[in-house]
Order: structure tokens, then sequence, then C-alpha cells
């Protein structure tokens, strides 16, 4: 516990995407790491989300969320109260279908009704407050307050508040040394990071809270997260990227008879660009000056890709409002599909991305670093290669895919199979330590210099220009995803790889580590990856004395330090639980 | 004809409020002048509005209009149309309960179906334009564009158009040289100038389109028209004044019992002006970026009154919205009143209205000039004081109100009654000529220096403070209406008053005036009064001259210099109809 609040302090900017989300977390950080609940520990009591629903599509799954958080609402409770009472007064509106309760600024809850009606219902007999010296919008959004009339009474207990932010990096050290392989490990940590199915819910429930600001004038926009939110790989605390998915809109049937005819008279802009910069500008002026609980909003109109970004306060969730943005989407399913063929995929996934943000490969910072979904990618690749191939390639998924699975988006081919039951895969039965130990191998030797990374063909292509890295685009064939990554930060990444492919093969590192006497356990493992490195620039000592002095010796002495100050400030605030 | 043009141009925009009207007027005024129906008519073939629906109060009125708005849609059309196909196109969609077309920038329809369900019928047969090089906003409002297939055929008769915009002052000039009498003059004028019933339908249905625009955010609000589109007073092309009603909003019902109960969480402004602000501005936005037809949206929000300026080209309308100004319709509603208790009322505003602004008194232009709504009141203050009185005061209007006429804004007390029929008037049998002459004469010699204008005591008060004009204001008895005019401009009214008062002294000035050798005939009555004057600064003779020749000859010299400009351009034209 002493360590995990240093570790917290010194990592946790490094670790998740929340470190975007301009409001500070001290209050969140701290309530995690200064708790009198065990510290080592996954999000208490949460579902882990249900990733192989392998019977239905991405589109049938993402439309179901969809459709339940139309039906939801988020409310803004007392910190402690009678969850009995709290059901009664909703169930009045109709049958509460699920709820939960989580802590973000304080303390709220997600019901889910049965029907949409019951939203209506419980609108109706909603008031908007009267504040004091001041004057409110009234504008009646599904964000409410709930008031529990007279003296809280502290006997009722503090209900089970589900956790939405992610561990910091000391606690899922402390996890991960608990285990007994690398392989436990590494599941482990898929388990602990990933998306709980209530901050999914969350998640659709804030892009539908959305979608009543735009849809209010284009009623028959959708607003869809993309990304990680819904591609499988999502972490704890990442942003949320959204879509204003305008083409319902043009869907209503157009007669074109011979007879007469109507049309609406419209606003035009010179291009279509220009036309979703002007629609962003207005929805993101509402979100600024009418959306409860969003603050910070940025139009960022100019970017290659427009967007406004905001802060959604009661969600924690920092949130990228795109418009039109539909290879991005198509690239989510992708994702998506990958990850469920095989649980291997994800485990490795969240893997690579956690060791690289722990050695700053990746950055929440715009600049030359490799971003999430190259390492994605990279991951696939990997895979594809693999004998025999864990993997299909773009080009199978395409060949698999049925006249509704067509898909063509600004001239690019984007059909991919949707019915994952039609994808038959070969058996390769690699352990997960096999495979991280041999990706580190794999890219440790890469020739990036003449080489392309190509999922579609599973294979690597001549790199059609003079870019540091080059990964094809799935969809898009022209371009180079990763074409923002200089070669500094290329071979800082290759240095990497050849540092954790040299420590995987020292064998005493893939073994439980030692009780020291003083209770903590020498890092092994995963966990003896996570360490600073010379390679990252962030190790404290010369190449030459990191090769005389096991890495695990390296790392011991780091936490050693961390447990000291850690050890200061849990004194401070006279916990018992220190762990030293 | 050819002196209408003439006077057209000159005079056009010190006449009415449609010169704000940012977008030009050249095309219309061209229609008007040049065309060759007889240039002198009235509003062809308009209903003249009824008034006098003694039965209904003005809320009832405006109510029944503003639901008829919800029920009607605009249409753009082509020039030449069967009227019989449009029909039978629209009945499709329901019972078309009045339909009528007009000119603006195009040609246009207002279609009012029997029920609201026709409008969604409607739209759902409507298809957003595909744009060439452009893009289209796809806002579904209520403004379609009616495509006729086929080439256009010439046998179509054209519909009969609704004129939207007052006569020029040439073609008014010549519709009262040919009255009998000053009282039929003034009576003519009245119905010249004021607004139609299709006009005033119009309004109500521009509100209710914006209405869309700003109801998508908060669905209970109500844009209504106040001032002259209601008050009974305005004339065609003035403004359209409105009002986003936020009322609804809060008038839910909020359970207060002892239990749980809901607040919609909101966002909060310092003070009741800076939400005001906040929401206009994003209906600004909208307006300028989605709303069809809406152009030079001005956000004018740092104003005492913060406002929304926007020109709505299909209606040809210059529009005004602003916020929770409830004074505001109340005056509306008493100007109303005094409007419908005598039709001599009316009568006498128009009139004076149209001299000030005919001598540059009033303006469109913010400045130190007299408004419409002061002269307004000095009228009913004038009839206040005849003997038998002709109007009541203001406190024996709020005598007379019911319990339900109680009315108090931000501590002010409003009230007045609103059922006319328990208004008893004095029997007062003065001639419009009369009240005309003895108007100028009151006003000619009123001591403005320690005068007040108090209509709601009926009487003269010392003057509370320092300003050349002080007039009560109705409802906030510690404001002056007129603040804003200044010394020169008081100066500049009250010699009016005295000329013109003394050209009524004159009893030739009162007769019908001699038709002259080329068949025209010398200004008198009214129309004299209309001419420059060296009060007001647009003479063209020095004082001296003025007294030694009498106004008809100077008019008469004005009117002849016109038609020689006037009949220079239509004999270009090649019209036949030159008077000349």
């Amino acid at each position: 516990m002493a360590a995990s609040l240093g570790v917290c302090r010194l990592h946790f900017r490094s670790l998740g995407g929340l470190d975007r989300f301009c409001l500070g977390l001290e209050p969140q950080t701290q309530r995690r790491c200064t708790s009198t609940i065990p510290a080592i520990k996954t999000p208490t009591g949460s579902k882990t989300a249900d990733f192989v629903k392998k019977s239905k599509t991405f589109q049938a799954i993402q439309e179901e969320r969809r459709e339940q958080a139309e039906r939801s609402v988020l409310i803004s409770c007392p910190a402690k109260f009678s969850e009995k009472k709290f059901l009664d007064f909703f169930s009045k509106h109709g049958t509460v279908n699920k709820h939960f309760f989580y802590n973000s600024f304080g303390a709220y809850a997600v019901v889910e009704f049965s029907n949409k009606e019951s939203i209506a219902s419980l609108k109706e007999s909603t008031g908007i407050p009267a504040v004091d010296h001041e004057a409110a919008v009234p504008f009646k959004s599904r964000l409410l307050s709930l008031k529990w009339p007279g003296i809280q009474s502290s006997n009722y207990p503090t209900p089970n508040f589900k956790e939405q932010s992610p561990p910091n990096i000391g606690d899922i050290s402390n996890l991960l040394l608990q285990k007994h392989s690398v392989d436990e490990q590494l599941r482990c940590l898929t388990e602990t990071l990933q998306l709980t199915e209530e901050n999914i819910s969350l998640r659709f429930l804030v892009c539908s809270l959305l979608g009543d600001i735009a849809g209010a004038y284009f009623p028959e926009c959708i607003i869809r997260p993309f990304g990680s939110t819904v591609n499988s790989f999502g972490k704890l605390g990442c942003d949320v990227d959204m879509i204003l998915d305008l083409d319902g809109i043009y869907a209503r049937s157009q007669k074109k008879g011979s007879g007469l005819s109507l049309e609406y008279q419209v606003k035009t802009g010179p291009s279509e660009r220009a036309v979703t910069q002007s629609i962003l500008s207005v929805v993101g002026k509402c979100v600024d000056q009418f959306g409860p609980g969003c603050v910070g909003v940025q139009n960022i109109l100019q970017a290659r890709c427009p967007i406004v970004r905001f802060a959604h306060q009661p969600s924690g969730f920092q949130c990228d409002l795109t418009a039109n943005n539909k290879v991005a989407m198509k690239s989510s399913e992708l994702l998506f599909l990958y990850g469920h063929l095989d649980p291997r995929v994800r485990h490795l996934v969240f893997s690579v991305r956690c060791w690289a943000r722990a050695h700053s490969i990746t950055s929440s910072i715009p600049g030359a670093w490799i971003t999430n979904f190259s390492l994605t990618v990279m991951v696939v690749f990997f895979l594809q290669q693999r004998s025999p191939a864990m993997l299909p390639t773009l080009d199978r998924l395409k060949e698999l895919a049925g006249p509704s699975d067509k898909c063509v988006i600004e001239g690019n081919d984007c059909t991919i199979v949707s019915d994952l039951s039609k994808i038959a895969l070969q058996k390769n039965t690699d352990t997960l330590e096999k495979l991280l130990q041999e990706f580190f191998e794999f890219y440790g030797n890469f020739p990036f210099n003449k080489a392309s990374i190509n999922i579609r063909k599973g294979k690597e292509q001549s790199k059609p220009e003079a870019a540091a890295l080059h990964i094809q685009n799935p969809f898009e064939a022209t371009l180079n995803v990763s074409k923002n990554v200089n070669a500094a930060q290329l071979e800082r990444f290759v240095k990497l790889c050849q540092e954790s492919a040299w420590l995987f093969q020292q064998k005493e590192n893939l073994e439980p580590g030692s009780t020291q006497s003083n209770g903590s356990v020498s890092p092994w493992g995963f966990a003896a990856l996570l360490a600073p490195s010379v390679a990252s620039g962030t190790g404290v000592k010369s190449r030459r004395k990191k090769k005389t002095e096991p890495a695990s010796s390296r790392i011991k002495n780091l936490l050693d330090s961390l447990k000291i100050k850690g050890g200061e400030t849990v004194a401070k605030k006279g916990s018992a639980n220190s762990s030293r």
C-alpha cells in the first residue's frame, strides 16, 4: 500500500488516457491510494466485459448498447443512502433493468429502464433547480440530481461503487508478483486494465447524452463511440472517441416520380469539410453553453479531422467528437474482430501497450511517438507471421465477407466479414510467454529500413516511402499509419524490444521471484519488463552499470525507494495498512 | 406612374422599417414602380386585418395565430404554375385550410393545414437537395422548395401574389389626392399601410420557424412576436420583433413532497442576463449556421436588451430576437387595447407616424430621434385630453381588470383589463381632421420644458428629471421612454407641429385640390403635410420664401420636378403608361 501511493504519483500521468482529463485527478488518485481497502485488487465486483459474444456481429453489439443507453439516466447521488429506497423511487417510473453506482467528483448512478417511456415519466417529475445568486440555463438533459430529504443518516451503508479508473502501476506490479506464471500475469493484466461492462455502459450513455444535444437539430443523427471504447482493446480511463453520424438524415425515401416534389431549403457550404466544421462548431458551442457537466470545451476545427474536445465531469471521461470519420469506425470493427478471434490477441496487445507506456514509447501528447493503434497493428502483423499463423490476413477477411458486408468508403474497399463464425483458425498453441518473448525478438530484428508492415497481405512489403516506420493503413493503402514516428523514436522502440527480449532470455526472470525479508517479492516476469530502462532514457544508471546488474535488482531498488516515500505519506494519514 | 418611380426612389429609405433590411430592396421596388398595373392601388386583393375581434382577448388572438403558424409551411415556388395542381399536391398530405402566394426574392407560398400531422407527412416525402460543388447542412425545417417537373409552361397564369411591402410615398400621395375629405384620406392611409391578414400570418410563421430552432434545446419555449406585429399599429415592411419566452420550461409541476426528488443538473451563469446572453448567442449561431434563408445574423448581446438580429430572406423580414422582455409584450397589449377601443386611434397614429417619417422626425437608425412608440403614447395622451376624453387612462384600465388579469413584472404592477367589453367609452364625435389638427396644435404648444406626458394618470405631471422630452414609461414609472431625444430633435418636432397646424388652418388646404392642365391634382389635405419643410431641414427654400408661397405650391413644384425625372426613366423602359 505504501509503495502504491508513491508509484501512483510518479507514474499515473504516463499510464492512462485520463491524464489528458483537464480537471485534475488528485481526488480519485488519493481515494484509491489511501483507501483502507487492500490496495491490490481488480476493480471491485465488476463483471468482466463479455468480449466473446461470437454469435453477435460488431454492429449488433453496438446497436444493443446504444439502445440500452437511450433508456438510461445518469444520477448524481448523496455519498451514503439506502439502495433500496433509491430503487423504490426509480421503480415508480418503470422497471429498472440494471443499475450501478460509481464515484467521480461525487457519487453517481447509472439507471437503465426497460422502456424508454420511463425516461419521459422521470423527466415529468423533475424540476429546474433554484440556484442562489445565479441563474440556470434550463436545458433538460438526462443528467439529474437526486435530492435526499432530511439529515443524511450515517447508518446507511456506502453503496457498492464500481471502479471506473485503472489501478495505478504500483498496484498492478504488486498484483502481478502474486501470480505463478508469465501467462497468468498477462491474463491478469488484461482483466485489470480492460473496460468493465459498467464502464462501457457509461461510455455509451455519455454518447447518448451528447446525442440529445446534437440530435436537437439533426433528429436522425447518432453519436457513436469508436476506437478504444468498442475495439476490445480499450483500457479503463481511456478517452471516449465519438463520431457524429449524420447518415440517417439522408436515408429517408425520396420519391423520384414525374410529378411535383419537395426539397428542404438548406444552407450550403463550399465543401463537406466546411459543413462538418460548421455543424461541429454549433454542437461544440451548445455543449459549452448548455451541456451540464461538460467543461473545458475546445473546438479544434482546423485539424485534418476537425474535432470538439471536452471533459464530461460526471463520468470522468475526456471526449473527442468528430464527424463522418467512417474509416475510423471500420478500423474499430477490424480490431474488434481480431480481438475476438483468439483471447491471446487481447492479452498480448494489453501487455505490449502497458510495456510501451511504461517506457514512454507511447504518449498521450501528439508527437513522434508510436500510437496505440500502430502497436496493435504490429501485434496483429506479428501474429499473422506465426507458424501456424494465429490471425488471418485482411485480404482473407475480405474474401470471407458476405454480400451485406460490402463496404466502400471514399473509394476504398473496406469490406470485411462480419460473421466471426465463418473464420476458421489454424491450430496454434503458443503460450503467451512465448508470444511476448518472440514479439520482442521479431521487432528487435525487423528490417524497418526497407520493409513495410502490411496486415492486408500478412507479409512484409517494400517500403513505398522514406518514413522511419511504415505501417500500411489497413483501409487506405496509400497511407502510413505511423508517418509521425521519427528515427529516434523507432530506435528507442527497437532497443527496448532487444532489451526486453534479452531480459526474458534470462530464465530466472520468468520464475516467481523470491520473498524478501521485508515481505516484498522480487520483480519477475512481466513486472520485470516495466522497470526503467537505459534505452527508454528513463533509467538512472549507465548502460555499462546496467549490464553488470540484473534488471530484477534495479527494479527492487526502485520499488524500495518508492516505498519509503509512500510510507511517509501513508503514515501522515494514519493508515494502519502500510505494507512495510 | 411616372412620378411614382421618382418619389419612390427618393423617399423609400425614409419610409419603411424595411430599409433596415440589409439585402437591398431594388427588385421589389422596381417591381412595384415599373409594373403596368396602375401604380395607385391598395395591396391587391388582401383582406384587411380584422382588428376588431372584440370578443377575443389579445392573448387569445395571439395564441390562435401561433397555433395556425405551427400548422403552416413556407414554400418556394416557380414564377408561374397551376394553382390547382399546387393545391392538389398539398392536399395529398391533408386538408389545406388557407394558402396565399407572394413575391420576395422569388415566388413563395404559405400553406396552412388543418392538422399539424400534415406537416409530418409532408416532411416525410421531402428530400435533402443534392447541391453541385457544395455541401448541404441537412437541417430539416418547414421552409421547402417545390420542384415543378418539365419545362415551365408559359400558359400557366401568374398566381395572385399578395403584396407584402408598403406602397411608396408617391403612390400614397396620388392615392390620397383622389379622396374627397381629410377623414377619407386618413382612413385610406391606414388601410394602405397597415399589416394585412396574410402579412401577419407570415410574421407568425417566421416566428414559428425560428421557434423550431430555439425549441430544439428548449422544447417548451415559444418565440412570440411583440411590438408592431401585434400592437395593431404595425405597418407593412416593419421589422418583426420577437421574444424568446422560456416561461413554459419552468411551468412543470414540481412535486415538493417529503420524499426523494429529482432536479435537472444545469449549467449556471452569474446572472439572468448572462444566461439570456448565452442562450441567445447559441440561438444566433444556429440561425447563422443552419437556418435556411436567414442571413446577416448579428449577435448584439452587450446591448441593454441583448438581441440577435437577422434578415429572413424568404419573407423579406428584418427580425430582432430578444428574451424575457415581458414588459415589452405587455406594452404591445396595451397599445393593442387602445387601438381597438376606437378606430380613430389607429387612423390618427398611422397619420402621425407617416407624417413624422416623411419629415425625418423618426428614423430607423438608433439616435436622438423620437421613436414610433413615443409618438403613439403621445397620440394616446392627446386623446385622453379630449373633452369628452376619447381614451381611458391606464389607471382606469387597471381598475377594470379582473383577478385573472393580475400581472406583476419585476416588481412593476402591469395589470390591465383584457376584456375590452368592460370598457365604457365617453361619446366623442370629433372628426379625424379635427383630431389631427388639434394634435398638432396641442404639441405645438405643449410645455415640454416642465411637463411630463403620463398616460397612466392621463394628465401632465411635473418633469422628474432634466430630459428634453419626458414620457413616463407606462409600466415602469421611473423610466422615461424618450430619454434618447435631445433638445434639437424636440425643437424640430415642435416646429413641424406648429407648421402643420398652420397649414391645416389654411382652409384651402383642407379641400380637394384643383386638377392641373397636365391632369395632376394639386396637393391638399394630408398629402400637403408630407411635403418637405423648413423646420425639418429637408426643405430647399428659406423660411422667408416659404411664408410667401403656399405649401400647396411648393409641393406641386416638387412633384412636377419628380415627374420629369420619373418620366425619363419610364420612357427608357418603353412603358406606355406614363402619366405625362
